[in-house]
C-alpha cells in the first residue's frame, strides 16, 4: 500500500531490477487544487548508463525470446488487472487537478489503448518473432534471387519522456507498441504528476507478468541518460516544442541517428462549415465540441482546440452561443461532483497561461472570461491553480500571428472569421502543422475540400456532423488504431496508428537471396524454396506440417459441357463464358472462357483431401488473380504449398496459409492465390 | 550542345524558372584522372528563398493537379529519352575518374531506377491524387463513425543534397519517388561531380515534360537555403556522417521538425559462413565479391565492403586468394579499356583515404597493396588521383575499434577472423549500424542466424550462395524495390523500397467521420455511405459508373442437393460438406456446411448481368473471408457495391473494385470480399 496520510510520499524509480530512491530530500510536488505538498521526487545519483544496459541486455533478450502474440497476451493480462484497480488510480488522479471525468481518457483510456494494441496484435500480426512486410520481390528473371522486407525489434531501449497531462495514457500508449515489438522500455514521466505514473508502474510490476528489464521507470530528472543512447535506442518525447527541440539536438541523439519521435502541443483548429449555420445540428455540435475541448482537463491537452474558425456570417452567433456555455462552466475542486472543470496542474502553469493570454490579446480581444480572477464553486482560489475559460476573438486573422503561434496551455481559444473554404484552409495552415483539426459540416463537398486542404499539415482530421453526433469520439481523442502526431510545429512524429505503431520500434531490413536461404530467414515458404511431397499435407497436424509441404494434383480438363453446366447451376451466364462472338469482341479473350469461380472450384476439387483430418476449415482466400484465360479443352493442375504456419496461443488450432497455383497444359499459371485454413495442432484434436 | 573544347565549362543553376550563373568566376573542378580543370562552379548570389517559394507554389501546384499515374508516365517518358542519351552521359562521366563499367550503375542504374518507380507506381498505386492506406477502422459499434488513413503530398519542396559518387543515380533515385508523390524537387549535387548532374538536368528540362517548378538544380554551395525550410519541406542528405549531423542540427530543420533523411557511409561487413571453406562455390563468390566491392568506383561507394569477416580457420586462405585478385587489378585512365579501376574523385580524396589507412593500420597490418605509391597502366600517377587496392588484417577484431569506426572511402578493406557465428554477428554490429551486410553461405541455419543477428543494425542484408551466383545483383547495389539506408552510423534513413519511397514525401493523416463524408474525402465507397440502385451497375461504363452504385440481388436457397451436386461436379468432397458426424465434431461447424467456393459461385450467379456490356472481365478477388457457416436451407443474398474506380491512363478501360457481401436470411454476413473487374471507359468500347 502507498504510504498515505503520513505526509508527502517519497517517489522512487525502478531501474536495474529494483525500486530506488534518488539522493537528497527530493523536490516537493503540490496538489494542484490545494497547493499542499503531495509527493517528493528525485532521481539524483541513479546510474542511467547502467539502466540502459540492463534494459538492453536483460529486458531485450527476454522479450525477444517471446513471440508477438505472447507479448500481446502479457499486455492483455496486465491491462485487465489494471482495469480492476482503476478506483485507486482515480483517487490519486484527483491530486493532478483533473476531475474524474477528465481522468477517464487518461486512466480507462490508457488501459483501453493497451488492451486494443494487445488485441489488434493478435488479430493482425502473425504469432512469430520476425515480421515480413510487402510482397516478395523478384530480383532476377529466373526466380533464383529474391528480396523480402523483414522487421525485427531494435536491440536498444525505448525511452519515453512523457508529458504531465496524461500520466497513465501517456505511458501506456507508448509502452504497448514497444513491448509488442519486443523492445524494453524506460519511462520518464513529467515530474509534476509522476506520482500517478509511479503508482501504476508499481501495480504493473507487482503482477510479475513482464520479464525482468522490460519496464523501467525514472521519477525525476533524466540526468545524463541521453548521453548514453545509441543507434538501437528510440527516444520519444511528448511535451513542449522548446524541450523537444533541445532533445532532438542532443549530441548523442544526433551523432547516433537515434530514432526520435516528438509530439508537441500545437495550435489545433476547428472549422465550422459555411453550411453549418445556427439552427443546424452541426452548429450545435461545433459549439459543444469547442466548449468541451476548452474545458476538459482545463484545456491542458495537446489536441485541444485553440483556434475556432467560423464563417464570417456566423461569427457573432458562435461567440454568443459559446460564451453562454463557457460562462456557466463551474470551476472547483476536482473531487466536487458539481465542478465541471478542476485546476490547472500548478500555479506556475497558471501564471504561464495568463502570460500567453496577454500575448495573444495584443492581436485579439477577450470576449468571454477574465484571466486575472478565478471564480470557483469550491476550493481556495488563492491556493489552487484555478482559471475560468477565456475566449478571444481576432478581427484580422489572416494578418495576425499571435493566435496562430502562441499556445496558452489552458482553457483558452481564439475565434477567427473566414470568408470561403479556401481562407479557412489557409488559416488552419497558419498553425504550421498540428496534431489534429476538425471540420463540422454536413456537406460532402465542404468536407472534401477542407480535409484535403489541411491534410498535409495534420496527423488527424475529424469530420463532425449529425450522422456521427452520438458515436463520434470527438476532436481531442487520439485513438489506438489511428496515427497520433503531426508535422511541423506538432513535432513531426507519428505514434500509434494500430500496428504501424509497433513497427516504429522495429528495424525494416531488405533481405536478398536465393529462395531456399531467404525462406530460412523469414520462416515463410517462397516460390523456389525446397518442397516436400510425401503424405498429403491435409493429413498433417501442425505438429507434423512444415512450410514447403506440397501436393501436386492430377489434371482435369475443362470442357464446354463443364462451363455450360456451371453456368446453369450457378446462374452465372456472363457473356464471356456463353457467347463466342461477344467473348471474341472482348479485349481480354480470344473465345469463350471458363468462369474464374469454376477454376477455383475445380482446383479445390483437385487438392482437397476429403476424409476427416487436421484441416478444420477454409476460412478465406487472399490475392486471387486470374492470370491466363482458360479455354475449353485446357487441362488444369494445382500446386498447393504450405507457406505460413501460425499456431494460436490459446487454441487447439492455428492458421495455415497455402500458396495455390493453378496451371494449364502449357505450364502457364492461370490462377494464383493464397488459401487460408485452420489446422489442428494435433490430430485427433486434443482439447486442452 | 555543351561548350566543349573551349576550356573549362561554367556550370549554371536552374532556379525560379531559368538557368542562372552564380556570381564570381567560380571554383575550378578538376578531371579526376588528369588534374586538368574541367568546369567552374558557383551558386553565389542566387535567391534560395525565392527558389523554395517558386518550387512550393508553381511546381507543387502543377504536380498536385496531376494524378499519380500521370506523374509516373512523365517519368517514364523522361527515363526513356535519357536512356537514348546515355553515351553523352558516359563521356562526361569519365571526368569523374570512373570507368565505363563503374559508370553503369550510376547512369543506366539511375535511369533504370526511375523507370522502375514509374512502372511500379502504375502497377501498385491507384490512378488518383489521394492515397488511402490500410483498412477502414470502425470507431463506433453502429458503423456511423469510421477512420481511414490517407496520404497526401507534402506542400513544400524536397531538397536533395547528394554525394559526389553517384551524380546521376543519386539524383534520379530521389526525385523519382518525390515527383510521383507530387512534391517538387530541388537538387543540390556535390560540387566535385556536379557537371554530370547539370548535364542530365539540362537534357531533362529541355524535354519540356515536367511542369514548371517541379525540378530545380543548384550547382555550388547551399548558401542560406536551409534557413528557409519549413515543416512541409523534406531534406534528404547522402554523404559523410559529419556533414549529415551538421545538417540534421540546423536550427530551421530542428525548429520546424523538417523531415530529414540521411544516408551516411558506413562500415559495411561481409561475412563468410563457416561452411564456405576453400573449394566451395561460396568461397569463390565471396572473394570475388569483396574484390569487386573494393575496386568498383575505386571503392567510393557508401555500400562498399569495408570489413571482411571470415572464419578463423579460413582466414589465411581468404587473404591469399583476395590478395592475388587485388594485386592484379589494373589501375589507369578511366577511358583505358584495359583499366579495371580508374581514379579517386580528387587528390584531396586520395590524401584523405591515405590518412584513414594509416589510422586503421594502428590496429591492423597491411597485407596487400602500398597506399603510398600508385602503380598505373596508363595516365600520370602524379596528376591523377590514383590509388591501388589496400587490404589490411586486424588480429584482434573484438578488441579493436579503428577498423569498425574509420572509413577509408576508397579501395580499402580489413580482414577480421571470427570464431563462431555469434562472434561474426557481434563483429558486424560493431559497425554501429550500416547500410548493408552480406553473408556467403550455403547453409540455411547459418543464413538465418547471421541475417537475423545483424538485421536490426542494417537496412539491407544480402545472402550469397551458389543458387544465385549468376542472378545476384551483388552486395553493393541498392535496388528500387528494396529499402536503402540503415540505422545508427548509416544515418537512420530509409529511401526507395518501392512505393514506400513515394510515401516518404507524403503526409499520413487519419481521417475520421461518418461514412458519407469520409467517402467524399477518400473517393472510395465505405459501408454506410450513400448508394444508388438504379440501372444494374454492370450496364454502366466508367463514364456513368460512380462509387456507391449497387445491386442488391434476389435470394437463393442453398439445398443439400446443391452441396451434393457441387461436390460431385468439382470433386471437392471435403468431410465438412459431406459427413454430418465429422462436421459436428469440427470446432467450427454445427453440421454439414456449404463449400466456400459454392457460396462465391452462387453469389456471382446472383449478381452477374449476363449480356455483353462494359464489364470486360473479373480479374481477381481480394480479402475473401467466410464469416458464418452456410447450412442447408440457408438463403443467400448479395450486395455488390462499386467501391473504387481507377481509369487507366493509356487504355480503353480501368479497374473497378466492388465490395461484395453475401448474407443469409438472418442478415448475417456469410462471406465478404472485393471483386476486381475491368470495365470499359465507354460502351460500346471505343478504341482510341
Amino acid at each position: 500500500m502507498l504510504d498515505k496520510g503520513q505526509g508527502a510520499r517519497r517517489l522512487e524509480s525502478y531501474v536495474q531490477g529494483a525500486w530506488r530512491a534518488g539522493a537528497g530530500e527530493g523536490k516537493p510536488l503540490a496538489d494542484a487544487a490545494t497547493g499542499e505538498t503531495h509527493a517528493l521526487i528525485s532521481s539524483d545519483g541513479l546510474d542511467f548508463a547502467g539502466a540502459l544496459d540492463w534494459g538492453r541486455e536483460t529486458g531485450g533478450a527476454a522479450l525477444r525470446r517471446l513471440t508477438i502474440h505472447e507479448r500481446a497476451l502479457m499486455l492483455r493480462a496486465i491491462g485487465q488487472k489494471l482495469m480492476e484497480m482503476k478506483d485507486e488510480f482515480h483517487a490519486e488522479s484527483l491530486v493532478t487537478g483533473a476531475t474524474p471525468k477528465d481522468a477517464w481518457p487518461d486512466i480507462e483510456g490508457g488501459i483501453g489503448t493497451m488492451l486494443t494494441f494487445a488485441s489488434k496484435a493478435r488479430r493482425e500480426l502473425p504469432n512469430t518473432k520476425v515480421l515480413t512486410e510487402g510482397a516478395v520481390e523478384g530480383l532476377s528473371r529466373d526466380g533464383s534471387f529474391l528480396g523480402q522486407h523483414i522487421l525485427t525489434p531494435l536491440r536498444g531501449v525505448a525511452i519515453h519522456i512523457n508529458a504531465f497531462n496524461f500520466p497513465v495514457w501517456g505511458m501506456l500508449e507508448k509502452i504497448a507498441p514497444a513491448l509488442i515489438a519486443g523492445m524494453p522500455c524506460l519511462v520518464k514521466p513529467a515530474s509534476q504528476t509522476a506520482y500517478l505514473t509511479e503508482l501504476v508502474v508499481r501495480r504493473m510490476l507487482a503482477m510479475d507478468i513482464l520479464p525482468d528489464g522490460a519496464l523501467q521507470l525514472v521519477c525525476g530528472g533524466v540526468g545524463d541518460l541521453l548521453d548514453h543512447v545509441d543507434g538501437q535506442d528510440v527516444v520519444t518525447f511528448t511535451g513542449s516544442a522548446a524541450t523537444g527541440q533541445k532533445l532532438r539536438s542532443h549530441p548523442a541523439i544526433v551523432a547516433n541517428s537515434v530514432r526520435f519521435t516528438m509530439e508537441a502541443d500545437s495550435l489545433n483548429a476547428s472549422i465550422l462549415g459555411p453550411d453549418a449555420g445556427p439552427g443546424t445540428p452541426e452548429f450545435d455540435l461545433f459549439v459543444k465540441e469547442v466548449q468541451r475541448e476548452m474545458t476538459s482537463k482545463a484545456g491542458q491537452k495537446c489536441t485541444a482546440i485553440r483556434r475556432v474558425l467560423v464563417p464570417v456570417q456566423h461569427e457573432a452567433a458562435v461567440i454568443e452561443a459559446l460564451s453562454a456555455l463557457l460562462a456557466k462552466t463551474a470551476v472547483g475542486l476536482p473531487g466536487d461532483a458539481n465542478a465541471r472543470m478542476g485546476a490547472l496542474a500548478s500555479q506556475g502553469d497558471r501564471d504561464s497561461v495568463r502570460e500567453k493570454i496577454a500575448a495573444i490579446a495584443r492581436e485579439a480581444e477577450i470576449v468571454c472570461g477574465d484571466p486575472d480572477r478565478a471564480s470557483v464553486i469550491s476550493g481556495d482560489a488563492a491556493k489552487g491553480a484555478f482559471l475560468n475559460p477565456v475566449l478571444l476573438r481576432c478581427a484580422d486573422p489572416m494578418a495576425a500571428s499571435a493566435p496562430h503561434e502562441i499556445e496558452a496551455f489552458g482553457p483558452v481559444a481564439t475565434v477567427m472569421a473566414y470568408d470561403g473554404i479556401d481562407q479557412a484552409v489557409a488559416l488552419a495552415r497558419k498553425g504550421k502543422g498540428s496534431l489534429v483539426s476538425s471540420v463540422f459540416t454536413n456537406d460532402p463537398d465542404v468536407a472534401a475540400e477542407a480535409v484535403l486542404g489541411v491534410a498535409s499539415f495534420h496527423g488527424r482530421v475529424m469530420i463532425g456532423n449529425r450522422d456521427s453526433a452520438k458515436s463520434s469520439t470527438g476532436h481531442g481523442s487520439p485513438l489506438a488504431p489511428l496515427v497520433h502526431g503531426g508535422p511541423g510545429r506538432a513535432g513531426g512524429g507519428e505514434e500509434m496508428g494500430g500496428m504501424r505503431g509497433v513497427k516504429h520500434f522495429m528495424q525494416r531490413t531488405a533481405v536478398q537471396g536465393a529462395p531456399r536461404l531467404l525462406s530460412a530467414v523469414t520462416g515463410q515458404w517462397v516460390q523456389g524454396a525446397p518442397v516436400r511431397e510425401d503424405l498429403h499435407p491435409f493429413r498433417k497436424s501442425l505438429a507434423e506440417l512444415r512450410i514447403g509441404d506440397r501436393i501436386v494434383t492430377g489434371r482435369r480438363v475443362v470442357t464446354e459441357d463443364d462451363v455450360e453446366h456451371f453456368a446453369r447451376f450457378t446462374g452465372d451466364t456472363f457473356y464471356a463464358h456463353m457467347d463466342s462472338a461477344a467473348a471474341k469482341a472482348n479485349p481480354f479473350f480470344e473465345d469463350r472462357v471458363a468462369h474464374g469461380y469454376l477454376i477455383a472450384s475445380f482446383a479445390a476439387g483437385l487438392f482437397v483431401e476429403p476424409s476427416p483430418g487436421p484441416v478444420l476449415a477454409n476460412y478465406g482466400v487472399d490475392n486471387l488473380r486470374f492470370l491466363t484465360p482458360v479455354y475449353f479443352g485446357d487441362s488444369l493442375q494445382v500446386q498447393l504449398t504450405c507457406k505460413e504456419i501460425n499456431p494460436r496461443e490459446n487454441a487447439v488450432y492455428g492458421e495455415v496459409r497455402w500458396d495455390c497455383r493453378v496451371s494449364n497444359q502449357n505450364d502457364e499459371v492461370v490462377a494464383q492465390y493464397d488459401v487460408l485454413t485452420m489446422v489442428a495442432k494435433e490430430w485427433p484434436v486434443r482439447e486442452s
